[in-house]
C-alpha cells in the first residue's frame, strides 16, 4: 500500500486557499444581500442532526449519501446533513409558524458519502432559498426569478432553463390505477429514458390504448415552446389535474418570457428529477460548459408535515463552489490596495496605520527581521516618512 | 423510553433562526473585513479530513473530541474537524510556502463529540487568525492586538487579558531533568492547581532545594504586574530560557499597556492551557459574565513540521456564537427598511421594486390570496400608486 502523505485530502474534499476563498466570500455576501432584498431571511441549520430527522419524509432518498455517526452522549445515530432543505422546512414548520408566506435562505457545506457520479465534489457549498406557505404559481415564478438573479449576479453566462411538472406523471399513474410499487417501477424506466423498455413495460400491463399512448408519448415531449401544444393533443383524454399542470407550465413560461426575453426555456415533461420529493413544477438551470444542471428546484408541498405542519413550499438550491468556477467576472474586481508599513515603534505611524485600516485599506506591518519586503508580499504601496509625516508611496 | 419529537436536536447542537443568523452574518463580515485590513487572508479548510491528518502532532489531544467516520470510497478513517488550527497550519506549510510571514484567518463550524464541561455547545463557530513565519514577540503582540480588536468590534465589554508562558514550566522541567512521563504527571498536578498534591509530588522526587522552591512557587505566581517582580526573585537561579520568557512577558505587557491603557492584564505563570500544543507565550481573554475564557491563543512553533515545514506560529481563536451573545450593541443597528408591495402584474411597479432592491431595500411582494398583510409580515412601509406613479408610504 502506498504511503499516504499527511497533506492529502480525501477524494472530493477540498480546502480553499486565499484567492478562491476571497472570491467565495464576496459572492456569498452579494447573494445573501440580494436574497435579503427579496425578503429571504438567512437561517443556519445544524451540521449534524439526529439521523431520523434528516431522513424523515422527503429526506429518505438521502440515506445512502448521508454520513452516519454515533452520538456518545445519547447513544443515538446522528447524520451529517446531505441536503439542507429538510432542515430549513423544519425551521419553518416548527419554529417560525407564520400564517403568512415565509421566505428563508441558507448557505453551508453539505457532505455526501459518495457524491453524484456527475459531481466531482463530495462537499458542495449549498446555497438556496425557499418560499413556504403559498400554493400558487406566483411563488414558483418568484423563486425561479430569484434563481436566475443568483446566476446573473454570480456571473454565469448562457444560462438555459428547463421546466417540467411531476404532476403530469402522477396524474397518468393515477388514471392508470398503478399501485405505488408499479408507479415506482415505471418511474425507474422513465428515468433511464429507455423507450423500448418503456413500451415493453406498458404492453405488459393491461392499460387502455389512450393511456398507453400517453405514457409512450411522455419521453418525446421535450423541446421548445411547441411542446405544450403537442402535449395538449397527446393528453386530450387526460384528467383535469394533468391539464391544469400543463396550463401552469404555459403560464409560468409566458411570464418568464416577458421578464427574461432572451432566456432560452425548454420543456421536458418526462423529467422527474426529485420525483419522490416534488409535487408540482420542477426546474433546472444549465450552462453549456457544465454537463449537468447548475441550479435546480421545484415545488414540494407538505414537506413540513412530518414536523407537525404541512405547508406548500417551493425553492431552489445550487453548489456555490460550482457556480464560483463559472464566474465570468472573477478577478475583475477593484485592484487591491495593500500597503506595507515599516517595523517602527512610532506613534504617528501607528495612528496612520489605524486610520488607513479604519477606512478599509489593508496594511501589513513588517515584523523585525522578517524575510521578504512589501513587494514580495504583494503590496502595491509602502508607507514612507517625510518631515515627520507618513505618506503612501506607490510601488512601481 | 420517551418518544423523540422529530424536531428535537442533539444536545449541544443548535439551529440559528433569522434574527440571530442576521446578527452572526453581520459580525462575520465586520470581523473578516477587519482581519483583511491587517493582512489576514481567509482560508476555508475542509469539514472532514483523514483522521491521521487531523490528529497529527498538536492535534493528538483532540482525539477523544473528534467524531469519526468511515470513508466508503477509500475505506480509510475520516474525522470531523474539532479544531481548524492544524488544518490552517497545513495550508501554510504545504500550499502557500512563503518565505515571509503568512497571515491567515478562518471561520467555520467545528464539532466536539462531548463538548467541554464548561461549554454548552458541541458545535462552536470557530473564528481565528494565525501568523506563521515569525518567532519574535512582535508577532505575539500583533495577534493579541488583533484578538482585542475582534472583541471590541464584537461589542464585548469589560475584557480582561490573562498572560502566561509555557516556556517557564518547560525550563524548570528541563533543569530538574524530568523525563517526559514525569513532566506529564507534574503537568496534571499543576493543572488541578492542587498545591498539597504538588508539594507531595515534589518531595517524592529528589530535586535540589532551589528547584523544589521554584516548582512550589509556580501556582502562587498569578496576579497583577507585581507577579513579574516576584518571579524574578523566585527564579533567580533559573536558566537563561526561563529568564528570557519572563523578560518577554514583561515586554509584551508593557507594549500592551501603552496600546490599551485601560485594559486589565494579569499574569498566571502556572497556567498551562494548551501545554502540549504551545511553545511560548499563551494568552486568554475573559469577561465577568462568562465563567471561562472567551478567546484564547498563544505561540505554537513548529506545528507545520509534520506537514513538511516547521514554521514559527502564533494565533488565537474564539467561538463566535459565544461572542455574539455578549454583543452589547446587538440589535442597535440601523432600523430595517422593509417595504411591502401589492400583488399586481404592472410594469411600473416591477421597475419600482427592482430599483428599490438594487439600492439595498428589502421589498416583499404580496402573493395572490396570501394570509397576512405588510404589517403582519413586519414591513415598515408599503408601495402605493398615485397618478400612475408608485410611492413608498410609511406604516404608522
Amino acid at each position: 500500500m502506498q504511503q499516504k502523505d499527511s497533506w492529502l485530502l480525501p477524494d472530493g474534499i477540498e480546502e480553499i486557499l486565499p484567492a478562491d476563498a476571497k472570491h467565495l466570500e464576496s459572492l456569498r455576501r452579494r447573494l445573501l444581500d440580494m436574497f435579503a432584498c427579496w425578503g429571504y431571511e438567512l437561517v443556519i441549520p445544524p451540521f449534524i442532526d439526529f439521523l431520523d430527522s434528516l431522513l424523515t419524509g422527503s429526506g429518505h432518498d438521502l440515506d445512502p449519501q448521508t454520513f452516519k455517526l454515533t452520538d456518545q452522549l445519547s447513544g443515538e445515530m446522528l447524520g451529517v446533513r446531505a441536503d439542507m432543505t429538510p432542515q430549513v422546512a423544519r425551521i419553518d414548520a416548527h419554529h417560525l409558524k407564520h400564517e403568512w408566506p415565509t421566505r428563508l435562505c441558507y448557505y453551508g457545506t453539505v457532505l455526501h458519502t459518495r457524491g453524484d457520479p456527475l459531481e466531482k465534489t463530495r462537499s458542495p457549498l449549498q446555497i438556496g432559498a425557499e418560499l413556504y406557505g403559498h400554493a400558487g404559481i406566483d411563488s414558483d415564478i418568484e423563486v425561479i426569478r430569484l434563481m436566475l438573479e443568483m446566476l446573473a449576479l454570480t456571473g454565469v453566462l448562457n444560462v438555459h432553463l428547463d421546466l417540467g411538472h411531476v404532476g403530469i406523471y402522477r396524474s397518468l399513474s393515477r388514471q392508470a390505477g398503478l399501485s405505488p410499487a408499479q408507479e415506482g417501477e415505471l418511474f425507474d424506466v422513465l428515468q433511464r429514458k429507455a423507450r423500448p423498455e418503456l413500451a415493453e413495460w406498458i404492453a405488459s400491463y393491461a392499460l387502455d390504448s389512450d393511456l398507453q399512448a400517453m405514457f409512450l408519448a411522455l419521453p418525446l415531449l421535450n423541446g421548445g415552446a411547441e411542446v405544450i401544444g403537442k402535449a395538449r393533443q397527446v393528453f386530450a383524454q387526460a384528467d383535469a389535474d394533468l391539464k391544469q399542470a400543463l396550463a401552469d407550465l404555459e403560464t409560468i413560461a409566458g411570464r418568464l418570457a416577458r421578464l427574461f426575453p432572451s432566456l432560452p426555456v425548454s420543456f421536458d415533461l418526462a423529467e422527474l428529477r426529485g420525483y419522490h420529493y416534488h409535487t408540482g413544477v420542477v426546474f433546472a438551470a444549465f450552462t453549456p460548459s457544465v454537463g449537468r444542471e447548475i441550479a435546480r428546484g421545484g415545488r414540494y408541498d407538505n414537506i413540513g408535515g412530518v414536523f407537525g405542519r404541512a405547508r406548500p413550499a417551493t425553492g431552489f438550491s445550487a453548489d456555490l463552489k460550482l457556480l464560483a468556477g463559472l464566474d465570468s467576472v472573477k478577478g475583475h474586481g477593484e485592484p487591491e490596495n495593500k500597503i506595507f508599513a515599516p517595523c517602527l515603534d512610532d506613534t504617528a505611524l501607528a495612528e496612520k496605520i489605524r486610520d488607513l485600516r479604519a477606512v478599509g485599506n489593508t496594511v501589513i506591518q513588517q515584523l523585525p527581521g522578517q524575510a521578504g519586503d512589501g513587494a514580495a508580499m504583494g503590496c502595491t504601496a509602502v508607507l514612507v516618512q517625510e518631515n515627520q509625516n507618513w505618506f503612501i508611496k506607490n510601488l512601481a
